[in-house]
């Protein structure tokens, strides 16, 4: 071992001790006949010093025996500020160039120098605590998961392509000529049949692959907690995995999450928060106003469907230049509304709104009254059709929540979304998709309207599905399986599969189901995501050791890249590139 | 929930408890006016009686409410066998097909239909067990690991191709056309990276992927225990890891390996054991008699550069038809020896040879000593060249070992292998190639011979370098990595590498290296194997959930498959495939 003591270790009840230690030099400064180090590893970072001359530089990887001696300057920000070690020798074990950026909390590099060199970012402390973290989760997750009786069980990861869902990455078999096999989306035809294989309670930490268009924030290869439960129901699984979370906050993080957690119908989320996926730090719930303002001449409301609005806690002194911001803001295609009516509600109680000349201003204070807006209180109303105007309700208050400063990155509110519609109606095909997958289970006490032919009817079917939000991300989720051959022909009939359609699509799985499927349900959760958020940060990149960028280039290593024509051939295979 | 107990949890204080129990019908028997039904699932079975008439079969998915009754006549094999449950009510959850095989501890299905419905052969308990151990291994790694500091660091799947080692599998980017990921053969690089990025210590239980020809019991993908730890010398390795596997024999199995392992020289392990993996649960040591036998007039043995033989303990009763059966074993192919001479050391002490016209009574009693053979033992004797002489007498024992019943699969018998020769000089391009692979540091007591230019210094070079070995199988190996940029330079030129030729296969790695590279070293297991062993199987399918067969496919899901010509086209690929 090249050390006795970490850089991280050392404290004033060590001084006196001689010791070795190893790691790389952050900083050195000469002060009089001084000089003084910083030596960094993993652990932390002590000084050393010395008076005689040392030829270090930065980022120089060496080895220093000396003895641990009480500071004459305390520095109370460092663990090990108590000490500095007086070095006896130096050896260094390795020089370093010139590192192309600085390795400190904030980097003078930028994002593209800091990915071709991740190597380097990865020694800067925000990196080192974000994989720290990283891995302390995954231990908390597997050992509550073990407590619970979970079986950790690797899937294959070379398994076969399907048309289904989104592009697969596919691997051609040397061995197979003409053939491939394809990259996991997932593991849920492998985790639902260790169900019918009877192992009871499924888990693993497992990476999946998505060929899509990179959106900034994906990536196309990613992290699930993936987990699958026998014999169980809805409120089994919620239970479990809300213990879950509660272990990894409270033995992660040392945050106490309410137990229960809220539980919130995807109705309620979508009406209150216009989103499935809620941000519930803060209130500025969405009111539907439609009863209200509707039949006094204001053509634009009288025409929608839907009238709804927000009341932003003291923002009645928002200027014309800032309320036309506002507006060009909700204008943006990424938003998509047509234009934003205001109500102030000024201090003394007095209101003033962009519709002043159609309405009263006691019609205007049931308004105010209706949203929940105070005194000091802006009042922001979109129009149009129902659950389109409160999506974009949900993205504006998603908006001023960040304005006002509600939505601190270290405080937690998790919660579930129940009761999510299980059928989707699309008016282009004229015919209903599966909102979570063609096997999830509508809920028992709806199986009535599930075998009904009205479309009423199979329109409020809700599903045992449910996933789990953090501060506006939907970090998880899943559902209760159909494990009835009978319940799973009426789902793809009411689909429109055919016969023919589901026996080529998903007859493998159909088939395992014949020879006794049990009851199960079970639910995935995005890893990355997780380690970002529980970290007080909205992108994940930081959260992977070697994330590839939007184009999916790894730029550190040069990846993906041509091949021999040797290996084409090989695999029988040319490519239709022009040069 | 669809249970208040699982199947192997009632025992008899839980008689006159009212309980719920849900699993498949392993088997049912009427007697006489009463129907037994044995109830499973992962946990165990439990055993339900009934007077009403039941229609169940065997497979089906049933749910059961009844009493805990004591059994009339008990069943000490079964954990469960005391109590059994009187059945109030029964629910079928799910019917099922007759399964084509028994779902047995042996079953009557033959290997191609247990792969084809692998998800029924996983009900069988031996599979059970065998992911129940795999589980198990797998927490208790993490949990030491952990506990020694060291970080689990996901490493990325799509990475680049590289030209050396094994084939890799590519994957075809559509967002890069013309380019290909390749699949890691190993984290090696990255893990080295995570070194310099300073993570000091690494761990990650990690998929890996070879294309190579199937031999049988190779899988394409494998599962590797990987691991590299910074500042550190091969005894902080070697301590380390046999901690690991000692944690994992005592909680896994509750077996108490030594401590400290043994250990055993390359060269000792080679001219003992004929083999770099030896199997150490029985002794038949492998001596050499050339100086015993050469210069009396046999020319077999006096144009053979070595001569080496094993005592068989009491087989010195081998009939001719034994002999000759033994001798057409070892001319086979797989062993290669030209032929075998015998020696056989009678119950009396009377010694008879297939060489006795060549040598006195005397002379082969010398050998019988040296060999340590007893009276009634048979000297089995293989001459040639010296490595490939002792290849083939370790090959022998091996075979000799079983068949004498000295390879007890729930014996174990672990120790290191060290003090690897750092480079092979190969006679065929008059070059050397590193015996690990080209970052391996030679041992810092023989630097001299490595910086010197003569072969025969080269060749006594000693890697940093080691392997673990359990009965006979390397369950994985590593090395301390060369650090320094100078050794670095100079192993290329040992190896004939030109400077062009590193930079372009090795540049990467080697230009991170230039940045504060720490000491460091590591090793990998291979976990499938490891899972075998503890489990005291030589095959790892078993330990696999769903294993490939070995044509390298997945019979089940019928993977790999032909893909869509659409998806060829977005893949900018063409297959050369004649249809």
């Amino acid at each position: 071992m090249y050390r006795s003591n970490t850089c991280g270790e050392l404290r004033i009840s060590d001084a006196g001790r001689k010791v070795t230690l190893a790691g790389w030099v952050q900083k050195v400064r000469k002060l009089g006949g001084m000089t003084f180090i910083d030596l960094r590893d993993r652990y932390g970072i002590t000084q050393l010093v010395t008076e005689q001359a040392v030829e270090v530089g930065r980022e120089w990887v060496i080895q220093v025996v000396g003895e641990v001696v009480e500071r004459q300057a305390k520095n109370a920000k460092m663990p090990t500020g108590d000490i500095e070690v007086k070095i006896d020798t130096v050896t260094v074990l390795n020089k370093a160039q010139t590192p192309p950026f600085t390795i400190e909390e904030v980097s003078d590099g930028g994002e593209d120098i800091r990915a071709k060199y991740r190597y380097l970012d990865l020694r800067r402390a925000p990196l080192q605590r974000a994989l720290a973290l990283r891995h302390r989760l995954a231990q908390e997750i597997r050992t509550y998961l073990d407590g619970q009786g979970f079986m950790e069980i690797e899937t294959p990861y070379l398994i076969k392509s399907t048309p289904e869902g989104a592009r697969d990455f596919v691997v051609p078999s040397r061995m197979n000529p003409g053939e491939f096999y394809a990259l996991p989306q997932s593991p849920q035809t492998f985790k639902q049949l260790l169900m019918v294989a009877g192992y009871d309670r499924y888990f693993q930490i497992v990476r999946c692959f998505r060929d899509e268009d990179l959106r900034a924030d994906r990536q196309p290869e990613f992290t699930q907690i993936d987990c699958e439960m026998s014999f169980v129901e809805q409120e089994d699984v919620l239970n479990t995995f809300e213990g879950m979370m509660r272990s990894m906050f409270k033995n992660a993080l040392g945050v106490d999450i309410p137990n229960p957690l809220p539980r919130m119908s995807w109705y309620d989320a979508m009406d209150n928060y216009g989103s499935d996926k809620p941000d519930v730090r803060f209130g500025m719930k969405i009111h539907e106003i439609t009863d209200l303002v509707q039949g006094c001449g204001f053509s634009v409301f009288d025409s929608s469907a839907y009238i709804g609005a927000i009341a932003v806690e003291g923002c009645a002194e928002y200027t014309r230049k800032q309320i036309d911001e506002l507006t060009e803001w909700v204008k943006r295609p990424q938003v998509g509304a047509k234009g934003l009516i205001y109500i102030k509600v000024a201090a003394d109680g007095s209101i003033k709104s962009s519709v002043d000349k159609f309405y009263t201003p006691e019609q205007l204070k049931a308004v105010a009254e209706r949203v929940e807006a105070k005194a000091g209180d802006l009042v922001l109303v979109l129009c149009g059709a129902k659950r389109k105007t409160q999506t974009q309700l949900g993205v504006l208050r998603i908006e001023m929540g960040g304005r006002l400063g509600l939505r601190d990155p270290k405080v937690f509110a998790p919660l579930w979304i129940v009761d999510f519609p299980l059928l989707e109606w699309d008016d282009e095909t004229q015919r209903f998709y599966a909102m979570h997958h063609p096997f999830t289970a509508p809920k028992p006490e709806h199986e009535k309207w599930f075998y009904s032919d009205k479309k009423e009817d199979l329109e409020r079917v809700c599903a045992n599905a449910y996933d789990f939000v953090l501060n506006g991300t939907e970090l998880g989720g899943g559902s209760i399986r159909i494990h009835n051959a009978d319940m799973q022909s009426r789902m793809f009939e009411v689909l429109g599969i055919s016969k023919e359609d589901a026996e080529y699509k998903f007859g493998f799985i159909i088939n395992a189901f014949k020879f006794g499927a049990p009851p199960h349900g079970g639910l995935a959760f995005g890893f990355d995501r997780v380690c970002a958020l529980f970290g007080g940060q909205e992108t994940i990149r930081d959260y992977i050791a070697f994330p590839k960028n939007n184009q999916g280039r790894d730029v550190m290593i040069d990846s993906p890249s041509k091949i021999d024509q040797e290996q084409m051939d090989e695999l029988f295979l040319q490519s239709t590139v022009k040069e």
